[in-house]
């Protein structure tokens, strides 16, 4: 799929157009591990344990998509290889791992409580995602409102979005 | 799949025990469609034009894990039918959505730009996902460690969380 028929597929909403590319199995895993600094395809492999054929495909796609560079190296005596890394888009992605690590430590940790804590580097305070306005202050979800966007399509079923929080 | 053995399918890490439930394609976008106010099969059938049989089961799995309730609803004349609402768990999956619309808006939106915006209710100013910490304060990528929760596993390839963000 070009990276115009996954946009399309999506359509006009960009939760959905996100999901379309990292929302297939293991893509988003793939996106964490480069993110804990694994570089190398034996890495991702060692610590994912997916399928080579599933990870030479995510790897492929995130790269289509430009989350991830992939560049060559070689180390003396060894065949060249390629090397992965975050670009500034991946690197965005940051935000949606640590929202669903939050989530999953709210929501899905056993009786032991969460697996991790991010903390600042400095002082060890807590990090949480939250939803800021244009002067960082914290908005609640109960005073947020979704408004069309230039990109808005008026097909039916592609409403942008999220939308206004329903109780 | 038992939500214990769905669990234990993400290993020590929240962010893949999210993915087992809500990397699943179509599942976030029936949590989407909750947020912007639908309740029933009819109406999440229509918005999304997925297959009955699909939506069927991924109603099931969101109320099964918790995010959404389902309760029973009658019209004069009409048999009963299932009504879907987000819970307090559901209702904090929205961190998640906007942090994908917020990436998807960036970095795959056309040459229109983004199909919406989130805004604030009151004043109409730009809303966006951030990582905070414990005073409010928006924290950097650069200054955030990842460190061992309580419910830390040793098992290889089951590291907590997104870890150190790695340039």
């Amino acid at each position: 799929m070009t990276r115009t028929s996954r946009l399309e597929a999506g359509g006009a909403c960009s939760i959905a157009r996100s999901l379309t590319l990292l929302g297939e199995r293991w893509t988003l895993l793939v996106v964490r591990e480069a993110f804990r600094g694994r570089t190398r395809f034996a890495e991702f492999s060692a610590a994912l344990r997916m399928p080579s054929e599933t990870l030479t495909d995510r790897l492929g796609k995130l790269v289509d998509a430009g989350v991830l560079t992939r560049t060559a190296y070689q180390e003396p005596g060894s065949r060249e290889r390629a090397e992965y890394r975050l670009t500034e888009s991946g690197r965005a992605l940051y935000p949606v791992l640590a929202a669903l690590q939050q989530w999953g430590d709210g929501h899905l940790s056993g009786p032991e409580g969460p697996p991790a804590y991010l903390r600042t580097r400095d002082g060890g305070r807590p990090v949480r995602v939250a939803l800021v306005d244009d002067e960082g202050r914290e908005v609640s979800l109960d005073d947020i409102v979704s408004v069309p966007g230039p990109g808005a399509s008026a097909a039916p079923g592609t409403g942008p979005g999220v939308g206004v929080p329903a109780r």
